[in-house]
């Protein structure tokens, strides 16, 4: 499992914290820490001994890169969103049909949990990608939590057809096309979790939205549930978990601890080959592409 | 106080027990119901005596116009917000320098209330409309609020100036006039409270931002505090306030209620009356316009 040493506002402490949380908790784990060998020697050496053959540092430039290197099984960082995700694409490489990766959050509900994608990789998107994203957070509802049949819901601001901004007016025709399009939903729909398993955003209002979430959850606290504090990237050719900028120790230690399961478990691989993700109009608007 | 009859998914019933709560709750409160006669007429002949000469009716086409007509003092409605936002904006009038108004919510938060704006009315706005809500929420902030200088936040997904989309790139330069600027701020800033008095966004955004946050709400409970569950138009020449589609009877009680405590306080015509809105980088890319 590789970490961006340097990643997040308050990096590299941080990060040696959640490296410390995630061993703790997962005595199989073994730790690299991506960055400056000068950032790592220090953090490394007051390791208590019993922790250092489980931590290791390497030079490199981004745990993205380790990865695709070879050094590690899963990449985690909480460094700046946009430059992780572009530098996963470009290192790793991306699927067929994908221009522009998703990254996919869970949140707690009052119904269980829900999938949020994209809560902030692409801010702008068209229809055409946000019908990818549906598909992409269909593919992990089933790979992941067991959904057979996940039901994908385009969060607007008022049910009728037609309301909402160009997006989500023009997005519709194409997600009808999903094996379960469960039509507009609002954000209180998002909360309750009966509407949708899936929920289908343009990263800016995903952001906004997982964000004041999180912060309300904290606040008030949620009944029986916990929840992970990160977001897998979807598109990617490998196993690559973001963290918020303000990521704390155990905001990181949840991420880590996401990454190693899913990379056990073979999710990446598992929903890069559900056959909700290869149809022909995914490819229709992008290019087929490994920078 | 002018009501839409049918206004809201579950009117008419729902609107009367609104008007029957809010009657209750305030022994001075006058009620008109604006809609089709017959659809008053069962109504009010069910009505208990001692309340017929509280709640009366007219058949007229929105609660707006009855305002502007003189039959009252303000309107409240739970009908489709774009078409009572253009129903009182044509009906009333806009202030000078106004071309959309914005619908204005008050969000409970950890240090407080904040005021977010925009939450519906405008969902593509450009730079300037923002600035613009910006100012007409920090007026309502003194006005209202008592804050002698609100600070006002842009709601983006990155602290980092040059994060966002274009509008979110574009606004802090306009957003930069204000008294107090508070820069930019993330979506679990808005529930902490403390960045900002009010919070300034595209009406999308805030009208998903505000549905997701009262339900998280109504889910886990909010300590020591009432919200009530609507949002104030600012920038007609009225007092007219909106409640969801999906409002319940106790909802339309808490708009009717608010709608008539800022009537009393003369709320309206001072906010128009501040000096925050009355610059002249509010009238360059705006018309002023009377419909």
């Amino acid at each position: 499992m590789a970490v961006d040493l340097l990643g997040g506002d308050h990096a590299p402490a941080v990060v040696v914290d959640g490296a410390l949380r995630a061993c703790h908790a997962d005595p199989s784990l073994h730790l690299t820490l991506v960055g400056p060998a000068e950032a790592a020697g220090a953090v490394l050496a007051a390791l208590h001994p019993a922790e250092r053959h489980r931590i290791t540092s390497i030079p490199g430039s981004t745990a993205a890169q380790a990865v695709a290197d070879g050094h590690a099984d899963a990449a985690v960082s909480a460094g700046e969103t946009g430059a992780t995700v572009v530098s996963a694409a470009r290192s790793l490489g991306r699927w067929p049909g994908i221009r522009r990766p998703a990254l996919a959050a869970v949140l707690p509900t009052v119904a269980g949990s829900v999938i949020l994608l994209d809560v902030g990789s692409t801010v702008d998107p068209d229809p055409e990608t946000l019908a990818i994203h549906a598909r992409l957070g269909s593919a992990y509802a089933t790979v992941v939590h067991d959904v057979a049949e996940p039901r994908v819901g385009l969060l607007t601001i008022g049910t009728e057809r037609g309301k909402g901004d160009r997006l989500r007016r023009e997005a519709p025709a194409l997600l009808e096309r999903l094996p379960r399009y469960a039509g507009l939903i609002e954000g209180g729909d998002v909360v309750l979790g009966e509407a949708a398993d899936v929920v289908v955003t343009d990263g800016f209002t995903g952001n906004v939205l997982l964000k004041a979430l999180e912060a309300s959850y904290a606040w008030l606290g949620t009944p029986d549930q916990e929840s992970t504090r990160a977001a897998v990237l979807l598109g990617v050719r490998g196993t690559v978990v973001v963290c918020h900028g303000a990521a704390t120790g155990t905001d990181l230690a949840g991420g880590i601890g996401l990454a190693a399961d899913l990379h056990r478990r073979g999710a990446v691989p598992a929903i890069a080959a559900m056959p909700v993700i290869h149809v022909n109009d995914m490819l229709t608007h992008n290019e087929v592409s490994h920078e």
